[in-house]
């Protein structure tokens, strides 16, 4: 299973929105599609968008027929436009637009440029899976053979190059012979973890249950859960982090009962340019989302429906931020510039 | 609107399954329909589960044709089981079962004793829109003009015999003059804050917003909600109370963010012969209501649910306990036995 697969002149993505009920891969030769793919979702996960972005900006260059420097780097510009506007959160985004703006500039002429976006968006997927690996070995310290630990949305292999971050961490500790079993949050209102991280997880034997968000609370107070680990959208200079909708609850919970918190996310989800949480541009998005699962409508019409995708949780109530360079643990009033 | 009505000879139950799309009403002659209407949240609502098994039984008593008692008691034993079988977290349910069996137990006339039953299946209704009101009266004062108040679950009139509790105390604060806002949880996994809950509030012209549960922390958090109401489903000698699942969650974030946290309840709710929420039933229901959004299946085959329907919030979480005979303030320590 390969969520996001480079093909050379086109990009092939498995469209997560049909999971788990139907697994098609859908492949796209035109930038403007893979734009598209990501706005509505058929691909996500912060990481997974930097790196589809990466793919669809390498494409769209292919696409530039001038030869002259200047009108390729105009033409760029707007390109980098209609990427950098497809999901304000995810902080991978914007690293990859910049990374792929700094060959834009640096370099003159325009074969090679081509070839170089190209080569770059390929280093970007090679690297985010290195980088998951990384924590996973980094983070599977956190995690004991017995733990129950809690998920929330999905930060696994679909929402990456291809390990995961959060569940990169649980299946490092697998892999280390740990017995791990994972209870999902469904997250609501996109369903990431009822719909995707089940089934990677069934997919790879890794036991899992599938518990509504709202039962969170209740599995920690009876002591089934043990510990906590997500993903992140942007993870602010002092260490306040946003992520899915529902992440901030958890992490009230967590800290009411003992539990650990953690976080695992690779260094381009980490944002040194922002200060703080209250900085974090929280996208809101249909709500439409809220009001249908699918074709099945669930509210009334004419009532009011408010469907913010990320919240933010503060520093103070993350116990560790795991990444690829090395671990921050209790980042309150440390922030994360120790790992720069 | 009535959610349930008495006919004398059958009783007409608004369909909750079908709501806010459909508006059905399904008149039952026979008591196992309604035991059935029961158990498969046709009707729900702990007092409304109370008045329907009223009736029910009232209807069954009727249907009984034997005049000798000792035959008559014999089979109303076998219905008092049927009912109290069909959902074992609501109090109110025992406690309507209990009436209808100290009835039967002291009248010694079948034809007296079956228009008895009848009776205070009436009775049993029309108490609950009597306590409904007083307990509105009661418990305005803790919501202000302007307040946005966050719910969960439906504790409203399609919960109870028609002005709701919890939504009752907001409804008694709007009919005072006070300028409030409701914020819905939609209440995953049956949806009856998202389906019930805007749906009432609607046609009353209370303003009502629509969101997902995991949202609650990031509303409380950004100061958007300023006191939360629940209701109960049944409340232990200490002021333990279990309601809905996601209820316990709720309290936990209130505590956080110092927001008041107030259950609203009948006295029949209360429950003096369960010491704490520990020794409280919760019901676990079919892993289905977690897999599939009405015809929509959300989670792969093959992996584990859990379904518990309530939750236990301690009582150190609880502001206020409102009932018809007075309020509770700060139960932790002193209990609900103030109030017998």
């Amino acid at each position: 299973m390969d969520a996001i697969k480079w093909n050379g002149d086109s990009v092939t993505l498995l469209d997560q929105r049909l999971l788990p009920l139907k697994e098609v891969y859908n492949t796209y030769t035109n930038y403007s599609d893979i734009a598209a793919a990501i706005t509505n979702m058929e691909t996500r996960g912060a990481p997974a968008i930097g790196i589809a972005a990466g793919m669809g900006i390498a494409l769209a260059a292919q696409g530039i027929g001038t030869g002259d420097i200047v009108k390729f780097r105009d033409e760029m510009s707007r390109i980098f436009g209609i990427f950098a506007a497809t999901r304000p959160t995810a902080v991978n985004l914007f690293w990859t637009i910049d990374r792929m703006k700094k060959i834009t500039h640096e370099l003159t002429d325009v074969k090679q440029l081509k070839e170089t976006l190209k080569k770059e968006a390929v280093r970007i997927h090679e690297e985010d899976i290195a980088a998951n690996r990384q924590m996973g070995k980094n983070g599977s310290r956190f995690l004991n053979d017995g733990d129950i630990v809690m998920t929330h949305c999905n930060a696994g292999a679909l929402a990456t190059g291809g390990y995961g971050t959060a569940l990169g961490v649980i299946r490092a500790a697998v892999e280390e012979g740990k017995k791990i079993e994972v209870f999902a949050c469904e997250t609501r209102p996109y369903l990431q973890g009822a719909r995707l991280t089940t089934w990677e997880l069934y997919r790879d034997n890794i036991p899992v249950t599938l518990i509504t968000d709202n039962m969170s609370g209740h599995f920690m107070k009876t002591g089934v859960i043990k510990k906590i680990i997500v993903g992140a959208d942007r993870i602010a200079r002092n260490g306040d982090t946003a992520n899915k909708i529902g992440t901030y609850t958890h992490s009230v919970l967590a800290k009411e009962h003992g539990i650990p918190f953690l976080v695992a996310a690779p260094m381009s989800t980490l944002d040194p340019d922002t200060a703080t949480g209250n900085d974090i541009v929280i996208e809101q998005r249909s709500t439409d989302e809220v009001a249908f699962v699918q074709n099945v409508q669930i509210a009334p019409e004419g009532i009011k429906i408010l469907n913010p995708s990320f919240d933010v949780t503060p520093a103070a109530n993350i116990s560790a931020i795991i990444t690829e360079k090395g671990i921050i643990e209790k980042p309150e009033g440390r922030g994360i510039m120790g790992l720069f």
